[in-house]
């Protein structure tokens, strides 16, 4: 998505540690026209399947989920928590490793919003090494439902998280900008 | 707002301890209908205010927040961080504390977003004691910013927070659904 990468190029950050920030327009202030834009390159890419509700996970998948399933598709949208909620009804929960932060943390959610044979979008920000996604796809199994595509923002490809979904049968990858490499405050895409 | 009153009446549910589960529609699982009217309100009531940005708090405050800034008034969205993260540059924090966790959390907000003199309306999903909003007063000020308005969806008026925030200047207070008692598995709503 060009708009999307241009915009990673002009304001995104790397840093040490393949870090790249996009702070000023993705995941802490959120540009409205950019966050569209996404949603609507999400919705023609998904155009040709068939999914009844998109899940999340919070907090910075919420915005282009609900840009997504809010405004374009009328679809309920879910956001796993990453904490074991005290009040929470009938909890499916998993563990995933954040390489980012350095930790294990909960991913949880209610059975209750889940039908068996319910279809999903999984939506994020970034796909690094694809345990939030491994830890949906397990939530989704608990609860009998199926994940059928995933959507992410920006995908770090030298990082091994696309190719284990893309192995994954029947699940669709769409990732609206690869990053091939992030090289000395050098920001190089795969296309 | 009617619907949202009959939604909560019909979907919310009540525990001791003043909780009041709203997870169906609003913060796990999202109605995507009911979510957009909810947005609608918030743009109506905020129609005759000045404001250049929309500022929320992660993690349940930022799919009405998404919906008002970007989808009816192209406002850019500030979500703070419910913690210090270590990358984010030119940090702004304050301490705040949850009543219904019962513990204090940080909220960061980094200076790079906030211009001198930008006004702000705060979008959350629940008032209670009114820390959160307590606490962006803190962060906008640091900023030499100012926040013009407070719009919260479900309003717990049988808790200080709206009072507190109705005793400031120059600060307009909407909440679409105002709570006056909790009472066995009996939601009263104020007017």
């Amino acid at each position: 998505m060009e708009a999307l990468k241009q915009r990673i190029l002009k304001e995104g950050k790397s840093y040490s540690g393949d870090i790249l920030k996009v702070d000023g327009f993705i995941n802490h202030q959120i540009d409205p026209e950019l966050m569209y834009q996404i949603a609507r390159e999400f919705e023609r890419r998904f155009s040709d399947v068939a999914y009844d509700k998109i899940i999340t996970v919070e907090a910075s998948g919420i915005a282009p989920a609900v840009m997504l399933g809010l405004l374009l598709t009328k679809k309920p949208v879910i956001y796993v928590k990453k904490r074991l909620p005290s009040t929470m009804e009938d909890v499916l929960t998993t563990t995933v490793h954040s390489f980012t932060k350095n930790r294990d943390y909960p991913l949880s959610l209610s059975r209750q919003f889940i039908q068996p044979d319910d279809k999903f979008i999984f939506i994020d920000d970034f796909l690094a090494y694809g345990h939030a996604a491994l830890g949906i796809i397990d939530l989704l199994s608990q609860a009998k439902a199926k994940l059928v595509g995933v959507g992410i923002v920006i995908e770090k490809g030298f990082q091994n998280g696309g190719t284990i979904l893309r192995e994954q049968k029947n699940i669709r990858v769409e990732s609206l900008a690869i990053i091939k490499a992030i090289e000395e405050n050098k920001i190089i895409f795969s296309d």
